[in-house]
């Protein structure tokens, strides 16, 4: 496997306009219960969310595994969405996925009643020969040793983006430590950045994980935007205000999914090429919560993007100032 | 007393550069122990971390009390600052607000051991016959029974701002709210505009105050900036990054009394003044919680100020975004 550092450098500047983005995590069917419905074996998984997010933006393809039970028409959601479906294994006679759960009123934590893992359990991602080259790749939210097992496969990634949750922080911080010291950039909410790091201060939570060897941190603080970090740079991005929501399942994968695609589809990646990144997922998240599953995220229109990032700058711009 | 409308009205356009600010709040002798030191009889209360701030901006007046034993170094402060005391009563024998408290290292409460009003208990605000004109008036973090007081006393401010807190929504609901109704602008925290309009969603809750007839909404969230609403605008602010917080004390006070001097200080007010306002009253609260007691916030170069509202701005800054 080519190094993290010495890929860098190979293609340090020679970013090509419209670079393909590799996306392994879970698709799954799933039952949600929100304030404002049920909606049962609906189409969901970090997998599922992300990549319809980095589909607007870039060529997709997705690793990840279903059931023989996976219905047909959430496959032809995926090719309508000119999602490269080669590295999603089908289980013949197995069942996909399934997570029942529902939110309370403030929508702030989803309370599961049931997992049932399915053919997810025995998960081996593989990677199609002709995607192991791909330059930017996004570990969705899964079992670390999972996302390990990527990274053997993939050959000098140009950005390795992986997003994790405390339940990974709980039971395999071990495993995650050695993904992120592998990665470029870690997604993480605010309370697990104050977990993994054992601190209450997200500053020093970020430069702690930057010492890793990590080049971002962006620390998701969901109603009150997300702050990104690098060794030289540091970005405040507010959330998009939305005074109702369906149902907030997947916004963190639609973010990520919208992060990394942008970078893919941007012609070179500066520090402002990742403030958009952020600002594009802010905004592909805003869509997600408006609507149970996919059924917003899937059907936008690019200037209903441009518009809600425009949007947002708007909420932050503000002169300068002279003080006598 | 002249309407808010009608003042408003009267003087739409006219904002003279220099309007002085006049503040109301307490003034006490703080006893306070955090992580990073304890220090015992320091300068404290919400008027005195208001005008300090204001002072930099703008002519600073301050309406409070204090008892005989009011230390003369602290009335040596306010006098180089300029901040002009002839509103400050002075009860010969009686003793001085004192607070005792401390904060846990996460800093983010303040546990109160003692509160001792002392003349601040039989505190009845007398506004200086030149001071009830005063254009801008900052009605500091106290009883609202007392604000409705100032407001009865001043003529058809162009600005009233109001503080408060969780204890006056407890305990006050009722004087609040009319307060509210005689203001232009409240400044909360979230989890106080949570509880006093019944809503966990923020957006929300800035609506409904804004039925009031406040014109605009200023909702603070501590590490997370704040969100300035109006009918038409609406601003969020990132707050500014700091490591190592030595004490939080007066912090909001400080975010207060620079907001409405930079106003009083400003020779318009548009949208893009409030928010300017609202990042100077985000620098000026940073400082303060870098020192114990007035020691920063008291000691500041007008650079200092200006390069820490610099600072937010290239924090928020990104460009535009095109989707093909």
């Amino acid at each position: 496997m080519v190094t993290k550092k010495a890929a860098a450098k190979s293609t340090q500047g020679k970013a090509r306009n419209g670079s393909n983005v590799l996306i392994v995590g879970s698709v799954a069917l799933d039952n949600v219960r929100t304030p404002f419905g049920e909606h049962n074996e609906v189409l969901g998984g970090s997998c599922a969310y992300a990549s319809t997010s980095a589909s607007y933006f870039c060529p997709t393809s997705i690793v990840a595994v279903v059931g023989g039970d996976f219905p047909k028409p959430h496959l032809k959601f995926f090719a309508d969405k000119k999602i490269d479906t080669t590295g999603l294994q089908v289980v013949p006679g197995g069942k996909t996925f399934r997570w029942r759960g529902y939110y309370e009123y403030d929508m702030g934590q989803a309370h599961t009643l049931e997992t049932r893992l399915n053919v997810f359990a025995d998960f081996q991602p593989v990677i199609p020969e002709n995607l192991r080259r791909s330059q930017f790749v996004l570990l969705g939210n899964i079992n670390p040793e999972l996302q390990l097992e990527v990274l053997k496969q993939i050959r000098g990634p140009k950005l390795a983006l992986v997003d994790t949750m405390n339940y990974w922080i709980e039971g395999k911080q071990e495993e995650l430590l050695k993904v992120l010291k592998k990665c470029d950039i870690v997604l993480l909410n605010d309370a697990e950045a104050r977990q993994l790091c054992d601190t209450t201060n997200l500053q020093k939570a970020a430069r702690r994980l930057l010492k890793l060897g990590l080049s971002r941190v962006i620390i998701k603080k969901g109603e009150h935007g997300c702050l990104m970090f690098s060794g030289k740079d540091y970005f405040t991005a507010p959330a998009f205000p939305l005074e109702f929501i369906k149902d907030p399942t997947g916004a963190g994968d639609t973010f990520a999914g919208g992060f990394i695609g942008y970078l893919a589809g941007a012609a070179s990646l500066s520090d402002t090429t990742f403030r958009k990144a952020v600002m594009v997922g802010t905004a592909m998240a805003s869509f997600t919560v408006e609507e149970f599953s996919l059924k917003r995220i899937g059907n936008l229109k690019p200037q209903e993007i441009v518009a809600r990032v425009n949007q947002l700058r708007k909420q932050t711009d503000f002169g300068t100032i002279t003080v006598k």
